[in-house]
């Protein structure tokens, strides 16, 4: 039986590639995307998904848009890493996608699909958590019918967007705070976990030697990505964070877990949105919160290039 | 020229490693030592650096007690580390220690030493910061006196006292903001950096191999810290923090540094007293401090075991 | 025409003559009540509605529960003012009250309603904003089907749940924060004009002289009333706060406005909760919000007293 | 016995009647003055204080200049109260006043006039506490001699400055929390007091009827003062602070006082500088402070004209 997820991102380019993995593995089934503001705004993020559906050939995935600003505080984007577009680097053209967008809002499309669905469902927010949270506050009858919630965000370590706080968690901290309060069983694969996944020269060697015209636009999403961690951070090849997400889903053994307690701080002049994870124990609160923390990284990589395979070849 | 040093610290195990480091390398002129509460009460830790002087054979070198609780807030103790006496493991009797305290206040005692002192003097903090940060307010026409501050605290990454603070700034998180801000160079050995010097059953035995009693005394020292390390965090072997500083000055190749921006979060809920340390230069702020990254772990355990060798011989 | 209203309540004394006020008077349509965790639990809160409708004989009006906790932190109750069961002073009896709860979440009810209405409706929050915030997050689309927000919370001056902060807002912050900055004309009426409305023994003989079972129970309400306020704060008579929302709707000249940029505190240690009016413009913010001020307390009183009296007759 | 003083204060046209008011009453021995930065510069306030000394021919009182900005964050001043030169209106002339500087730092002439007293000595600031804060910090031992602490700052309701916080607490509220938590006795007339004594057009006339060159140059302070508070808070006539302090220990029924319990706020966001006073006893904190609260107004201005015409006659 596979998993079935809704996703919930902001295309982004490592979000693209956690797409193609949900769409394109038989361990998961992935009955909804919906769209959050985050690596651009909720138009362009909500855009992209139907973008990057249509050139990969995923087909009956409804998209619906959801928020366009956190809870609280002005909106935030990553136009430095991720570009105008939010996914800059391919050529997309300049017609709409051939994947609609749905009319309905991301709120009413998790509730229907929620209630739709025979089994609880993992939501898998790869984004900023507004939508997630909206969700859980709107609706806490339907908190029985999500399996668990599965979510790139935070860090043990140290964050990217400011010194203390990871982007997505930094975007909507009071909405991170909802989310991990929320009693679901979260598992949270943070900067700690995802900075192990780069993708290096080879990695998109074997991607480019797919030949097909999927895995050019591959090519062309991480050679963009490559240039801006670079600039940005120093980094030698830039990490894919999102799809850990979903490839925990398919192996979970492929990420090593450890349980802490997880703690939004929502104060801080400096650290607002750092994920304070008490490894040691030595907060007393819960160990509530799954954490990512040793990455198999050459399994990680087999997915991606199995999924770009399997995605690319003619029908 | 040897470098003339002021010692502020809080003994505890590490910290006295620290002052016979300084007593015992020619490179060092341990002008004065000054104790804060921190490890332990403030009475506790002038007693235990009396002790370890007495013990090591170190005179001359005068030892006043500072303040007894942070600028804010409650006294805050390592006892769980560091044991009821703040240097519990050895035997170190009943009676008085031979080294005397100087009954001048330490604020006193910093104001005569750098006047008395015809070159600017290098302050070395190893405790909490209020020692120094009372001093930078009381006397601002000192501060020409002062070459830099060379200071054990806070952490590029992760804390230990919480999981985003490390204990000497938690402590007293508004003295180092006073210090990271007094306009004087600061260089900063934090937990990313001690946690590398790691005090191994062989760096134990080459300490015992010296066969002296201050070496005997050593190893009981870092046996005791051995087993709450391992107790409270689970650590194979104790890092031994606080040496790190005055093996800097020493050495100053013995590990590498960095440049960036170093801010103390003070109204954090879960993250007062954290360090937020901007290697990326992401925050726009001038990177003003210097901070400790890789270790060279052998030639800084040479530097120890060195000292304990020197000093524990028959003079 | 009548103003259309939905009261969001967490009865509460002063809120129940919020509601005979809103069921009483021609001049406002009481389209529907929801209820919140507030002065009681969500579940006693929601009693006490039914309760003052069936003694009061109002009917047709649907009764739905809504959150059962604030967005964020532990719920807050005010049984020191409000008594055990949320209402204490008279005798309501065991039985279940005749008036029913409405089978739909508050949020379903909110929205049903403003489908269902013609016109642009006005909420009168007199409790804490979380079931607004959330029908705010949940419904964006919704927004324009909202004339105004006319609540009761907040001060220019002191509070009185803690010396900066008055009860409703430190009950939910977040929420708090979410509706000042929802875009939407909001009307603040907060204790520095509450408190000039005080149930003195004048007041309270005028209802007893009414002479109607109702009346006996307001009657009863005020007693209790003044007994905790008199304990609590040493105050002569009770401030009757919550009628100022709906007096203001019948009568606008009858309290003073203020225009000023309200910002409710989220981070202080001592003032979380505090609503930071900014009457004197110090602060550049834009004067958005309408502040209740100076009240013509015989003329609220005139309001009360008929609409007990109205209710009160045979029909 | 004459009430020994040191006055610290930031003149300003209020401190500046202060003086007049410690140096002309027979009940009151003025020891020492010194300066701080707050309503203007360091360098402003000091000449300031030694031009208002030198035009009411007092002699013999030390002037020494203290800290010249708070122990966190950056200076902030009262231009748009005090005008450029701190003290605007009067012509003081170009040159140098003939009360000369004291050489000592504020800190050394405070703990040099307390050990030369024989009685404990009463501290006056009336500016930011930033100069009492260092104090209280570098000499733990003289506090002994410090009788009480007699301050004008902060608010029981609203601040100035900002909404919530009053200008001499925000200009740096750590030290202000230093003295609240010093353990001496502090008693504080806040805006809620200060703001009952405005400097009328009655008022004003009867300091010009004087006829003396010294209540000229009240006049014109006076005239000044009035200008800029008409503008900022629109305010009829300028409320005269600062004296209550000094009028205080010349009658102490002059105002009557509250015990509460007194709160800095460090953190708020919007309410950083707040002084929360828990008159109602609702946080369970010791009602530890002297808070003034209803002032006899005309008693208060018959001692301010009493000082003008005493230091005002041809000695």
């Amino acid at each position: 039986m596979p998993v079935p997820v809704i996703l919930d991102c902001d295309p982004g380019h490592d979000d693209a590639f956690n797409i193609l993995l949900a769409a394109a593995h038989p361990a998961v089934e992935l009955l909804a995307i919906t769209t959050v503001a985050g690596n651009q705004t909720l138009e362009k993020t909500t855009l992209n998904a139907r973008r990057v559906c249509s050139v990969a050939g995923i087909r009956g995935v409804p998209i619906a848009a959801g928020r366009d600003r956190p809870l609280h505080g002005p909106p935030r984007i990553a136009e430095n890493i991720h570009g105008d577009s939010g996914l800059d680097g391919p050529g997309f053209g300049e017609g709409e996608p051939e994947v609609p967008q749905d009319p309905r809002d991301a709120l009413t499309l998790i509730r229907d699909t929620l209630l739709a669905h025979p089994a609880p469902v993992t939501l898998v927010p790869t984004g900023p958590l507004t939508n997630i949270a909206v969700f859980l506050l709107a609706h806490p009858e339907l908190v029985p019918r999500v399996e668990r919630i599965v979510l790139m965000g935070g860090s043990t370590e140290r964050g990217n967007t400011t010194p203390a706080a990871e982007f997505n968690i930094l975007c909507d901290p009071e909405a991170a705070d909802i989310v991990f309060r929320s009693g679901l069983p979260v598992t949270m694969f943070g900067l700690n976990a995802t900075h192990q996944v780069r993708a290096t020269a080879d990695v998109v060697a074997r991607i480019a030697a797919l030949g097909t015209p999927l895995s050019g636009l591959c090519v062309d999403l991480l050679t963009y990505f490559a240039s801006t961690y670079r600039e940005v951070y120093g980094f030698d090849a830039p990490p894919l964070h999102d799809p850990l997400t979903v490839a925990h889903l398919i192996d979970p053994s492929l990420v090593s877990l450890a349980r802490a307690a997880v703690t939004v701080e929502l104060n801080g002049t400096h650290t607002r949105g750092a994920t304070v994870v008490d490894l040691h124990g030595v907060t007393g609160r819960p160990a509530a919160t799954e954490v990512g923390m040793e990455v198999d990284t050459d399994a990680f990589w087999d997915l991606i290039v199995e999924a770009v395979r399997v995605l690319g070849r003619p029908s």
